[in-house]
Parts: structure tokens; C-alpha cells; sequence
């Protein structure tokens, strides 16, 4: 058998592998924010996430990966698990998104937005740091940015579109209220918090493992397994500092923030997984656990309601994440990441802003008062989450 | 290395990929069924899903693969490997039987049709069909029939013992009132069913991708992308078009119907995603999804109840999915498509139904009236699945 | 491409599809315990469950791994996917120990002692076991013992803890009534339940074929895939023995037995399914599958209150199962087999012992009365798992 043969072979049955386990996402992100929100609430957040899934990869199918990419063909893989890859990532910038606007949004005017994003913003995204790159040679140039899995490409942009859409949207009815203070509004369900944070875990192995891209060479096979190793290493860290914090202020463990602070090190690390060596990303994960922790109050007293606490994992840690690298590793540098922070994040704001803005004039994006208060599941899918149990509160 | 050994061990490493992926099934189907039922119906839901597992592979083991493939002899991949693929199809059949006759079905006698399918009724289908073909040459040969995943083999055959087990257990108690119109029953856990549908979406990957067969050359590996590429697309058009009808209608987003409808186009898709081009199982789906919303107030006119939708996610699209080949693909004859769907339809009804018929003369399917008002869960397994939890209703 | 090479590629591979299988078992424990408890302690259960993984995975990654091994070299594979699958295992011996203490202990207590079990005892019995062996030569030399995936190394090795810790932190205030007898406590989500047990199932299937440690001749190719089939078929053979015992005595199928039946079966194979024929495993499993059902009420008698049957499920298993490899395999000795379980639980129970009883003097691991009959969540966590559904009992 020819070498080049052996490789297409290996490396496509790695990409659906690897597609395999970011599509536990799905579950993951729907599990995740379906155990934060209330249980009026919780249909509605599981009908957006399995409608994201299937708006957005059938736009990025039609549409975005040519967009992104330039062309289908692919020499060192099959082309459709090229685009299989490719496509298991598109959904998590709006998933990002529509978690942190839980609870008030409506599906209609998001499901517009998902296809703006899957077919246009983050193509574009993709287009000028993964892909066929547009801006080569203009001052825009950020392909020197080092960003192996997406913590800009895909959790920055995810979370700057969350800003946007905080901002055009408004916090939650009653969340800040006219007093002053702010009303907790606990998580329903922690077993279903707690699933879909470790089926995103488990999923983050096949999102930074596969951006290695081939395991065909004994090189390759030993920068995805030190991608995986790493990027593991990195969400542990996040937990137990999270875990350290808590205890240390409140005298309690919250699970909530713990998880959180995982993954906060998962998105942290999700830049620069294959250059550091075995320890840095301990300190990459204990960074980004702390941030998250003391974000989520700063968010809060902005008054950027939040309800699963993604600006503080997805955007502090997104660009935490992507200036690790320009700082820990020699050969990265860190102008060339701070400079594509800075690009993606004017462009990921404003182009989210702007499609926002026009959606949110023809169908509006916020659910009225009397709605939010009835809960999202009665009045936009008619079916109650868990019908048969009656409510404490 | 010899190029016979490497396609061994690629192989059978991909048979055992594909196959831990169609055991995700087993816990998909087991939550999709749990969350679909009342409170007091979910343990034995569970209980039942988690027997059919045990007792079916078994059965298969012991009697059922040697008589469907003529013999455990292997050449391509070990044969170990091919046991466990194949053994992970077999319970699929009965899962989808028995959800649809959830809420009012005895363990016992299910348990016993369980051994008669994955010992006999199944094997003898894919005896004829994937397998050794005893009827070779005969008028009833429908080996021409072109099932890769098996819409035919595998869905439909269970939707036809599910049919047949409808017919000889009547519907639930207070299902169809006897002063005429349907009374409603809903779901008793959103997450539970979303978690369920998408662990089955995923489940398909390795369903549909791993009968392919082989993925250790550069044309398998591209058919394995494909096939996998178009399963996912037809799943994500079933899920798209029910929405779309169901907010067409009713203004609203009914997540069952929309999961339904996903799990129709996949359902559909599953006779052929490796011989269509990249667009055509859109169409497929679409049909699919489309097929699912309007089938299921048809059943339940024909007062078939079928608390889970199996009827018209697996038979409807089973059927349309097998057919779907002969229309769209070029090189498959339709007539030779409808004799498989006639062939197995004819087979797989009347020997469910005899079997059913018999075993239900000794140990009654059907549970007492009294018995499905107490609920299954404290009648057949002495244990409540949320014994804390103040029910509503 | 040299033959090495390949192998190398692939080795590392497998290495990694494996280890992700293994870490499903994260959420796989998580939620079956946090099913068998009651809600009061169902936060605190998910805490303890995450950080044992976060806790005891960083232990092994700074110290364990190196003294288990004696260096992370590795010709194989990649060293770093070595790592990754060995470390999947650490945080298991874990889980079982603190499941079975669940609610009552304290987590500050339990993740020191998380650390020293993943740093040191579990090293140390790896070390003369898998690892470098520091008792070659020696009396105590146990490695002629056939134990592929763990029975003794890790299921007897944390049912051994858990003995300890048991005996150390006594019963649930409540569990066994002044007045004599045993109150009953029912678990309080049996979805969850079966949802965690089925991906503890899964993850076995990587558990036991990658510890045949490659995929890349023919001859491993065949022993990894009968090795996850044998593994399967004892767990099979234990939930179909469990379901007929329960019900021949309480007319009742009671799913948290038949579960807990299949996991017997799972851990009693799990020392020899690399050397079994493909029928040996029914009868190991029958046989593990009736010891649990029996073990059950004998520990309840013991006063050993073990709310998720931790002990009957692997340290009667681990022991069954590393002893039936002695029994039924003819290259393998029953009194090396005998030996390195005497010799494991004596220096895991010894050990765990004097660690836990160290670390109680500093801080005590059990909750005060009034926290248990309060809660571990609302004292602990400050979380409260399910707060909007109001209490039945």
C-alpha cells in the first residue's frame, strides 16, 4: 500500500472520529443549560439547541464551509469527513450564544441569526485564520496567530455575538431589580448541569485532538496525544482552583462554578495545546479557572445578564487563552495574537451587532415581560419540560 | 506489513469504533422511551430497555448470528469484531417494538418474544438479505434489494412486530375515551427525550458509517465519509421541515415532533446514504420529517397507540427510505426495492404476529386495567423512578 | 512506511479511542450515584464525583504515573497516550470507594485522601502488578497473576478502601434503627441510575480491549475484539442472572439489582477476557451476577451501609473474577491468581486503612448528624440539586 494512501485512510477515520466526539457537544451544551435554567424554561433551551444544530450545519453545508474554505477538495482526507470535521464546530459559536441570552429569547429571530452566523460571520472567521484567507497581504493579515482549535476562531467569536446580543436584548424580567441587588435564580437541575459539562469535556477531546489535523505520522500521533493530555490537564486545573476559591471565600463547594471553571481551562487552553509542554497548562487552567470565577460577579454588576455564565468561560478565557500562548510559548508571538484578538473581536462584534440589530427591528428577539414570566416553554413549543412534578417554587 | 493484515486491523479497529457507537443506542432509546412516558410508567420503561439489551445479544450469540450469516468465519476483520457489529443491530429491532407498546406491556412475555426475534425472526431477515440467503435463486430472493443500514431490515421489521403487537394488546387504558376523541399524554421529561434522540443520532454515525464494511482503502474511507455526511443531513432536514410544519400550524415548536422528525429523515436515509450525492438526502429528509408530523394523528385515527411515534419514525420511513434508493439512485432497480419492502413486510408481520399470538395464549401481553392506572413501575418492578418527587398530576 | 511506524500510529490511536471510551465513565459513575442517593445529597454526590476526577488525575499526572511506571518512556506508542489511557483508570478506584460512603462523607477529607490514593497506594499496586515491580525477586512477588484490566487492581483495590472507610466512618445516621432491622432507602432518580450504569458499560468496552495494550498485528486485533466481547457477554450473562433471581424471589424486576447484576459480571471478567473462550464468560458472569444479588443483604447484615452496593459489586466480583481465570484458564495457576489477591488486599486494605484513619484524626470525614438529616447539598455545596421540585417524602 502507498504511504500517501495509509495516511488518507488514518486520517480520515480520525476526523470522524474525532467529529464523533465534538458532536457530544450537542447533548452536551442542550444538558448543560437545560440543568441552568428554570424549569419553565427548559424546553425552550432544549428546542434552540437541537435547532442550532440542525439551522446551522445545513447553512455551513450549503453555504459557509465553501465560504470558509474556498473550495470542497481535500488531498489529505476524504472531503466529506474534511467537511464533517469542519462542520461539528459551527454550531458551538451560536450555542455560545444563545445559552448566555437564555430564558428571554425567542426562536424565531435566533434561528435567522444561526443562519447569519453558520453561513456568514463565522466562515469569515474561519476564511482569515483557517482557511483560504481573504485579507493575505492587507494589514488585516492574522494568520500568524496561533489559535489550533478555536480559542478566538470559535469561543471568542461565539461570545462576542452573546455581547451583542446582551446588549440588544436586556437582562432577564426581574433579575435586577428596580431596588437595586440582584435576584439568584438557581440552576433546576444539577445532574443534567453536571452531564453536559463532561460530555463537553469528553467532546473537547475530538475538538483539539482532530484540529492536529493527521495522526498518520508518528509526529502527528504524538501532537494529538499531547493535545489531548493538555488540553485535559488544562480543565482539571480550572476545576480545582475554581473548587480552592470557593471554599476559601464561601466555605462551600459549588458545583456550578466548579464546572465552570473547567471550563474555563478547556477553552483557555484550546489555542495552544500541541506547544506546551507537560506542565504549562496547569498554569494556562489555574488562570483561566480564577477568571472565571471573579468574571462572573463583574458581569453581574454590569448588569450583562448571563444565565449559564458564558462571557466568563468562552470570551475572558477565549482571549486569555489566545495571548497563553504569545506569552508561555517562544516561538509564538505575542503581537501577532493580541492582534488577532483584537481583529476577530472587532469584527465578531460589530458584524454580530449589525445582523442583530437588523433582525431584532424585523422580528423582535426578546420575549415580552408576561411571557418570561409564564416561561419560555408554554409560549413558544407548548410543551412543559416535566409536566408530572409539581414546583416548590 | 502485508496490505491484508493492515485492512484486517483497520478494519476490525473500525468495526469496534462503529459499534460502541450503536451501544450509545442502547442508553438512547432507553431515556428517549423514559422521558416520553408518564412518571409511574419510567422504571419499567428502563428495566425493559436495559432486558431487551441483555437478552436479545444474548440470544444472538447463542443461536441467532450463526443462523443469519451461515457461519462466524471471517477473512476481512476478526471475527470477533464482526459479531459485536452485528450484535449491536439486533436489540434495535425489539427497542423499537416495545416503545411503541410502552405504558401497558408485561416484561415476561416481552422477554420471551425478545429471544424468539433476535434467535429467529431477525436473523432469518438478514439470513435473506445481508446474510447467507436461504432463498438464493428462489421467486422470494430479494438479495437485489439495496439496504446498507438496514431501513428495511432493521426498522421495518421492528415497526411491523410493533404493529403486530398493537393489534393483539389494544391500546392503553383511557387512551381513547369511549365518548370518542383522543386524550393527550404528554411526555414527562423534555431532557430525557432530547437526551435520548441525539445519544440515537450519534448512534447512527456508526450504524450507517460502519455497514459500509471497511473503511482501509482511499474508496471505502470516502464511502464511510459520505455515508456518515448524508445520515447527518437527512437527520438535520427531518428536524428542520418538522418545525417548520409545526409552527406553520400551530405557531408553536413541539420538540418531540421535532426530534420525530429528525429521526424520521435518519430513519430514511439509512437504505442508501452511500450512493447518494451530497444534496439528495435534503430531499430524502425533508420527505422524511414531513412524513412523521402527518403519520401520527393518522395512527392514532386507526386508534394504533403508540405512545413513543415508532409507527411513523420507522415503519412510514422505513418503507419511503427503501424505496427512496430505487427512485433517486440511478443504478437500483425500485421494482427490486418495493419486492424487499413486500417481501419483508409480509415475513416479518406474520411470523411476529404468530409468535406473539402464541406467547400471548400463555402469558398475557397486556397488562390489567387496574394495574396500568396504579402504573407499570410499582406493579412489575416493585421500584418508583422519582420516589421524592411530588407529582402534579 | 516502516512497519514500526504503523504501528506506533496506530497503537496510539487506539490508545486514545480507548481512553476517551474510559473517561465516559466519569459521567458514568456521576450519575449512577447520583440516582441511587437521595436528592438531599445529590449535589454533593456530582461534586464529589468531578473532583475526584480533576483531584486524583492531577495526583497521578505530578507523581503517580512516574512511580507506577518508573519513567513516562514509551517505544510503543506515544508516551503521552500511554499516560492518558493509565490515567483514565486512577480516578476509578476512587469512585467506587466514595460511592459507597455516600451520604455522609465530607469532601475535604475525601479529596486528601484522593490524593493519596491516586499519588501513592494505586501506584504502588500498579507498580508490582503492570508497572516496574519492586518486589521482583521478592516473596511478595505478584506478577505471574493474570489481571488484565483491573478486577483486583482496581475494583478490589477500591472496594478494599471503601471497606476501610465504611469501617472508619460508620453507617448513615438512620440506615440501621435502634430498634433493629434496616431502613430502607430508595434512590431517588432511576433514569439516572440506568443512564450511569450504561455508561459505565461503554466505557468498559475501552477499559478491558485497550488494556490489550495494541490493535496493530493481527493476532492483538484479535484480541482486543473477543476481549470486549467476552467483556460484554459476562455483562449480559450477570443482568439476565440478577432479573431471573429477583424475580423467582420477589415476583418483581428490580432494575438498580439487574444493573448492579451486569456490573458484577463486568468486574469479574474484567481480570481474564483476553484468555476466555466466547462461552466462559456466561458462566463467569452468571456466577458474579448471583454473588451480588446475595452479597447485598450480607453486607446490610455486616451493619456495612454501602447506599450503592460498592462492595458486593467489586470487592466480591474482584475477587470472583481474578480467581475464575485460575479456575478456567489452563495456562494460568489458581494459586498465583489467589496469591496476588491476598497480597493486593492486604496491602490496599492496610494502607487505605491507616491513610483514612490519619487523615479522620485532622479532619473527620463523617458529616455531624444534623447535616446528614439535612442534607449533604445545602451543607456542603450550598446547591441544592433539584430546588423548584417540591419533596414527596
Amino acid at each position: 500500500m502507498l504511504e500517501a494512501d495509509f495516511k488518507y485512510i488514518i486520517d480520515t477515520f480520525f476526523a470522524i472520529f474525532s467529529m464523533t466526539l465534538i458532536i457530544f457537544m450537542v447533548p452536551g451544551f442542550a444538558m448543560l443549560e437545560a440543568g441552568l435554567v428554570r424549569t419553565k424554561n427548559v424546553t425552550s433551551v432544549l428546542t434552540i439547541n437541537v435547532m442550532i444544530y440542525a439551522v446551522a450545519s445545513m447553512a455551513f453545508l450549503l453555504i459557509g464551509y465553501k465560504f470558509a474554505f474556498g473550495s470542497w477538495d481535500n488531498d489529505s482526507m476524504s472531503k466529506w469527513a474534511a467537511f464533517l470535521f469542519q462542520m461539528a464546530f459551527v454550531g458551538k459559536t451560536i450555542n455560545i450564544m444563545s445559552g448566555g441570552v437564555s430564558e428571554r429569547v425567542k426562536i424565531i429571530p435566533l434561528m435567522i441569526f444561526a443562519v447569519v452566523m453558520a453561513a456568514f460571520i463565522y466562515p469569515a472567521i474561519v476564511n482569515i485564520t483557517w482557511g483560504s484567507n481573504f485579507l493575505s497581504g492587507t494589514m488585516f493579515d492574522i494568520s500568524a496567530m496561533h489559535d489550533l482549535a478555536g480559542s478566538t476562531v470559535i469561543h471568542s467569536t461565539g461570545a462576542w455575538a452573546l455581547l451583542a446580543a446582551i446588549i440588544i436584548m436586556g437582562s432577564r424580567k426581574g433579575r435586577y431589580p428596580k431596588g437595586g441587588g440582584i435576584r439568584v435564580i438557581p440552576a433546576s437541575n444539577i445532574p443534567l448541569v453536571t452531564l453536559g459539562a463532561l460530555l463537553l469535556w469528553i467532546g473537547w477531546f475530538g475538538f483539539n485532538g482532530g484540529s492536529v489535523g493527521s495522526i498518520s505520522s508518528k509526529e502527528s500521533a504524538d501532537a494529538v496525544a499531547l493535545t489531548i493530555m493538555n488540553t485535559n490537564t488544562a480543565g482539571l486545573a480550572g476545576a480545582i482552583i475554581a473548587a480552592l476559591i470557593m471554599y476559601v471565600r464561601y466555605k462551600l463547594f459549588d458545583i456550578t462554578m466548579i464546572l465552570n471553571g473547567a471550563l474555563g481551562g478547556l477553552v483557555a487552553i484550546t489555542a495552544g495545546p500541541d506547544l506546551y509542554d507537560m506542565y504549562t497548562p496547569i498554569l494556562v487552567g489555574i488562570i483561566g479557572g480564577t477568571l472565571v470565577v471573579f468574571a462572573v460577579p463583574v458581569f453581574d454588576k454590569l448588569k450583562l445578564d448571563d444565565p449559564v455564565g458564558a462571557l466568563s468561560v468562552h470570551l475572558v478565557n477565549g482571549i486569555w487563552g489566545t495571548l497563553a500562548v504569545g506569552i508561555f510559548v517562544e516561538s509564538v508571538s505575542f503581537m501577532d495574537q493580541l492582534k488577532g484578538v483584537v481583529v476577530v473581536a472587532v469584527f465578531a462584534f460589530t458584524s454580530s451587532f449589525v445582523a442583530l440589530y437588523i433582525i431584532n427591528k424585523i422580528v423582535k428577539f426578546r420575549a415580552e415581560d408576561d411571557a418570561q414570566v409564564e416561561g419560555m416553554d408554554v409560549n413558544e413549543c407548548g410543551v412543559e419540560a416535566y409536566p408530572e412534578f409539581k414546583r416548590a417554587i
